[in-house]
């Protein structure tokens, strides 16, 4: 099909942000920058490691690399700006499936204003999807890992084990109900919360991928410091407990460790900083560990892909 | 092994280019975009397609991954800045070749002057590299496929066959001889060509990946015009007429047909504009398609992978 072949069907007619100043079709795409600096970030999505096509649909697929990449975007307070798709596909994928996946992935770039400018499309034994993400900071600083100190209060956007319940709903077989595993397969970054938190003075951000405590602990790490979370500064939405119920689970697990959602977790100078639609968890101070309550966590940190 | 675990380990203690302005390790990097635009492109590599790691070493497939995508910043006039890689492994992939292959990358990217500023190390069946290189235009308008006039003069820079010598070498179970042998493992993208036509005025410009003529062909489809080489005016070099006379072959279809040497070929107002370092091959006339010595090319124009 090649390269010009899928992403030029997928994105001829559409309307490219006014961003994409050169897309699909040439040796390479040219990008505003306004900013004079460009955020920039990788990731890659394989088959039956990080998806599996009878968990999701291909539009599923799609839209959740975009997405994944976006987050790291919003994570250190940039506006998404561009994509590009590195695509390899066994040769008896069908060229419906190859499409599903272009045009979710352009659908989650469009939510968040964001241009598909490029990729390549390639034969492999299995899908393996990279996706580079681009982003603008509009004049603000980057926020980093490394920027948090003690005193500062931790907080959190966007939805936190939704899609741990959503794995836990599927591995038993489960179909329902459709929240959680609409949360697994589509994860819904707070692309907005990034660049209002930069504004609002966050001292270190990070996008939660692999779960809360975890990543917290990157923050931890290059910041020296030490994080503790409040469970009673925890949402446990009414639906997790539900879920967690009915599977002789622990929604606060999958709220301290679930990966996948990719919210946003941030340090603030103080709680008045802390913007809309954040919502306090916890806080900064001397050491290096990510405790909770105070302690140890002994549930295990540890979030595993399932395979 | 993990993301930071090998773009870190191969990026440490080594002097990114002031373009990097935060390298691996947080969300995203953030990269120098002096120009408020950023030149992007993203190409796949798959073990057994694009590459064997019994004819090139994990170091040669390293290089070849970033220069392949170089070379398309250097096409659109500009110079690369920054290289985003996605790195798909079996998990019995020796650390030692995966942080050989990084090497490769990082080698060549500082050939160029761009740095290795992130990327994502998963786990897949087959080891599937995808790079995303970044470029700046440095104030310079982009030279696309779609500028070339009839009255033009076409020209190329760089090398043009010897990969595919190479590649008949090695396919004949030979391994020299190494000039050709090598041009096939590692191509040779003349990455100052690419701006310094574009400061010439190119009215267009290609990256050679499928061939002199084939790539030709899509100067002619974006442009609207008829392209004629001249075989008189081919360079065919001692070396790919020994090797040729050797396998039986013929070099000018070697020259003409071969990909994978990431030459550039561009157009220009007139054979005085022809900078330093490129070499008249043709001219654009009216018409759409791209003819040798005023004929179709009967050799056949397809290019193929090994696979």
């Amino acid at each position: 099909m090649g390269e010009f072949g899928l992403i030029g069907r997928v994105t001829a007619g559409r309307k490219q942000p006014p961003t994409t100043l050169i897309g699909p079709g040439d040796d390479a795409a040219l990008v505003a920058a306004a900013d004079a600096r460009v955020v920039a970030s990788t990731d890659v999505l394989v088959e039956g490691v990080h998806f599996r096509l009878d968990w999701s649909t291909p539009e599923h697929v799609g839209r959740k690399a975009i997405a994944v990449n976006m987050a790291d975007i919003a994570a250190m307070g940039a506006v998404p700006t561009a994509l590009l798709v590195g695509l390899a596909c066994p040769k008896t994928t069908r060229a419906e499936v190859a499409e599903a996946l272009a045009a979710g992935m352009w659908e989650e770039a469009t939510r968040a204003g964001a241009g598909l400018v490029g990729g390549d499309v390639v034969t492999a034994s299995e899908i393996v999807i990279s996706v580079t993400a681009l982003g603008d900071l509009q004049g603000r600083e980057p926020v980093t890992r490394g920027g948090a100190m003690p005193g500062d209060v931790v907080a959190v956007a966007g939805r936190l084990g939704w899609s741990a319940a959503g794995l836990a709903v599927l591995g038993r077989g489960f179909r329902s109900p459709v929240q959680v595993v609409g949360a697994y397969r589509v994860p819904e970054p707070p692309y907005e919360a990034g660049p209002q938190a930069a504004l609002a003075g966050a001292t270190a951000m990070i996008d939660i991928s692999d779960g809360l405590l975890a990543d917290l602990g990157h923050i931890c790490e290059e910041s020296t410091v030490a994080i503790d979370v409040r469970t009673d500064l925890l949402e446990v939405p009414q639906r997790l407990v539900d879920v967690s119920t009915a599977l002789g689970a622990d929604p606060v697990h999958w709220v301290l460790t679930g990966g996948e959602d990719h919210a946003l977790a941030a340090t603030f100078p103080d709680a008045a900083a802390i913007p809309a639609g954040w919502r306090a968890i916890g806080s900064v101070t001397r050491g290096t560990l990510v405790t909770v309550d105070g302690g140890k966590y002994e549930g295990g940190a540890g979030w595993q892909h399932f395979r």
